[in-house]
């Protein structure tokens, strides 16, 4: 290994308070560590490369970017939140020059977490692949008739929904459209996914949660005219009668820092105002 | 008034059943009423018309269709479903065989209901109106970024949705999409709106019912190139920046005959599997 | 009418607060007022006694005691929270000073709020009878077995609940253990009940809003030994098989003092962290 | 091994169905098995027994009760529904008749799923312990206060829950209480508990899901009279301030045959009404 750890550093383009939080930290940053390359872009291509951290300055957008941008490479993440608290940016600009040092030495657990890849195909050929870090939705779009949605579960016909969408979420992405949809909150080393469907029309549709070794398979038999398949809020492509969209875990995992006093519970109360000091019990 | 009343027969266009049902049912409507017209096409003009019955053969959506195509001059209407039971359509043709002669002799009370219409604005000028038995709603659409909805109530600002999609839901149009995005039933003689946000990113918003003699003004900051507003299943207008819609109480009510057996938690039994017998109560 | 209006002063006994902000409040109330009676022991007797103004210090809980202990004999209410803003106490001590000038001058509307009566009945006779501003609930109770609630509306059998307990909900108190349960936030004005069930077994059930007018009754076939019908929060009877508990619009009704700037929406923004800021449109 | 299973048939008491069914499978079951028991009194001692398979005749609630009845020495179950179709109970006697050779010759996988122990302790001392298949709850009873729970999880203390009640369910009973509450349908194969309360105070709480491998740790400060600690719907016992509850996986899994054609999927179509017919995609 290297005796100092080599770093990346991402920012979201344009934004007056990353500038400023990149200027304060990148000497701090600079005193323990090589930077390899700041991209405030979205450009910097990983492809070959071997660093040892990625920080990201923003917010939870910035790190679905990053793992997006990172693809079949992934580095570890640490998370810097330029703005309001995130639940992936857990860590302010000043918690992070808190725990930088310990970070340098290796202090710190890296933890990793379930990606998910999507794919369309129509008559067999592959249209589109995306890896999500959040989740892989089909969403309805004009002119707004009700969908019917096949799923398959390891190549079984599990059910139709009927439904204005549906969404397959990993644990990171649970507390993103998933909640907004009434999907439970995944603990996020939980290895499974989340599956809510949006308005469901039959009242008995409910969240189910599945093993992330499942591979499902989803199909529209009369799609709308811009029925898609959007993951992390990037649209992958139309779907046209016929073409099948698969959802399986990534063969890459997310891999982000564990900062002590950091964990699912706490963010949750810090993000969602649920109730509790942080007291450890006597 | 007449000795005979005086009907119209709608029914949805090129679906066998509903032939079937007209063939057999005209000559008993005949022989108790005058039939001024049978319209399989949807294209019957009401305008100045002064008839005393609609009978729709076809389902909740064939109604949905009556109550536009009469527009500012609403008549009665009695539902025959062919096919599966439907929330409004709630007679089979069998029961309605059994009711028509006390109908035409007057015995069923006529109950109103309540419309909306929508107008959507810009810069002032009118883009279009709908009238809505069931519910307007503005939904996303592609790129499906959330959408930030401001409602203002009364000319007052109520608050901003960030959600999916806004759905403004007669009492009829309740147990319709109103129902899958999580909203209350409201019982029909309710003079009330149910305001159900899809997937609102906030977990506290919750539906809201208000009063039905509200204006209700919604206007989308940034929204997506497809956010329209669709009345009853029908996309009224494309939504830009600026645009304001509106949405209010009709000055047109919907009539409906009252067959006596049917009422709301009657439909909820049969509709949805509410549990219960029908026996009354001893 | 008085030249100067007629006020009793209630406050919720034993807390710090409230005595200090009756020593703040009291001269100034007392120099535009009379004050016939403060009692900071929820006893005062209000029959037959013809006040113009009951300022209430605390908090909701405050303010549904209040309604209890006026009983047949309503008058109209101000609730200043001494605490934690309320749903109901919706002033701070500092803006009821800022508004008080104004309320004797008699310059604030009064608006009434629906009442309910629950009343428990054993073969013929009433075993007791609460006023209620909030809700009237049947809960379960050890041991814990699934409930099955007969629901009667206007002497018609409406559904078969089977579920963990049942709340009929007035509009004030649709914010309270209703929201809770997953029901609809009614209007205040709304002159409506929400039926929610609790835990349903049945995932068709929804929360319905049926009218005021309607006479609710309520049975449970094979009660669990401590199953009761509640009354905002106090137990009003436990239930045995054959037992009937009737729900219905009270004879007297709230009312409330409406404060310029409060109203429903505002209120929700306030106490649920709805979006929006308070600016009117332009 | 042996050259035939050795079985045990269990049966809820009193029941005709069970009686005649009984009548009718056990020479079938003889032919192929040998019969070491039958207990139709839930009083048959496992202790020590070396049995390959109990044939558990009734609903879901019987087999439960067979999960409990064997306590720490578990033998693979099989069940067979008299009466309606169950989430456990999922064969009926007919096709419990087509399966029965193929059991016999070890033609199914027999699958381990979750049970949990909680165990209520007071001053250090377990007041008592019970195994459960479905979940464990604890529920608010008389006079019906509000309840705050405190939540540790592996000595963390993650929230404090305002709710009426809290539900800890494994993956089979999560199509039990735990659904009725709102929470997410887990896949009867994940090693995970859901966390669900009921009619949270504070809307942002939602269902949580997380590994299994958790100690979970619940007290509560200030109980009702009747606050009590359930599992699989008996009352373990009355919590008291300072009590301490923990729930956790139990050392023993329950086994149940694998029948094919029957998964979780399968299951939802049948007892919830889910879409989707049975064929297999092409």
């Amino acid at each position: 290994g290297r005796s100092r750890p080599e770093v990346v550093i991402l920012g979201v383009p344009g934004r007056e308070q990353v500038l400023q939080e990149l200027q304060r930290l990148r000497p701090i940053i600079a005193s323990r560590a090589d930077i390899a390359a700041i991209d405030l872009e979205f450009s910097y291509d990983f492809t070959d490369k071997d660093h040892d951290l990625v920080i990201v300055l923003g917010g939870d957008g910035s790190i679905l970017q990053a793992a997006r941008q990172m693809g079949e490479n992934q580095i570890p993440v640490l998370g810097v939140n330029c703005g309001k608290l995130g639940f992936l940016a857990a860590l302010s600009p000043n918690q992070f020059l808190d725990v930088w040092p310990e970070v340098c030495c290796g202090g710190f657990e890296i933890v990793s977490h379930l990606m998910l890849r999507a794919t369309l195909t129509r008559d067999g050929e592959v249209l589109g692949s995306h890896l999500g870090l959040n989740e892989a939705a089909i969403l309805g779009g004009p002119p707004y008739q009700i969908l019917s949605i096949d799923m398959f579960v390891d190549g079984q016909l599990a059910t139709t929904y009927r439904c204005d969408g549906l969404i397959i979420s990993t644990p990171i992405g649970s507390t993103a459209h998933n909640l907004s949809a009434g999907g439970p909150i995944l603990h996020r080393t939980l290895d499974a996914f989340a599956i809510s469907p949006i308005s469901p029309h039959t009242l008995t549709y409910r969240p189910v949660v599945d093993s992330a070794d499942r591979i499902i398979e989803l199909t529209v038999a009369v799609p709308n005219e811009s029925t898609s398949i959007v993951v992390d809020g990037r649209v992958l492509g139309r779907i046209e009668a016929g073409d099948r969209v698969e959802v399986r875990r990534s063969d890459h995992a997310f891999w982000m820092l564990n900062v002590p006093g950091q964990n699912d519970y706490r963010t949750l109360r810090d993000k969602l105002g649920w109730g509790g000091n942080t007291l450890p019990k006597k």
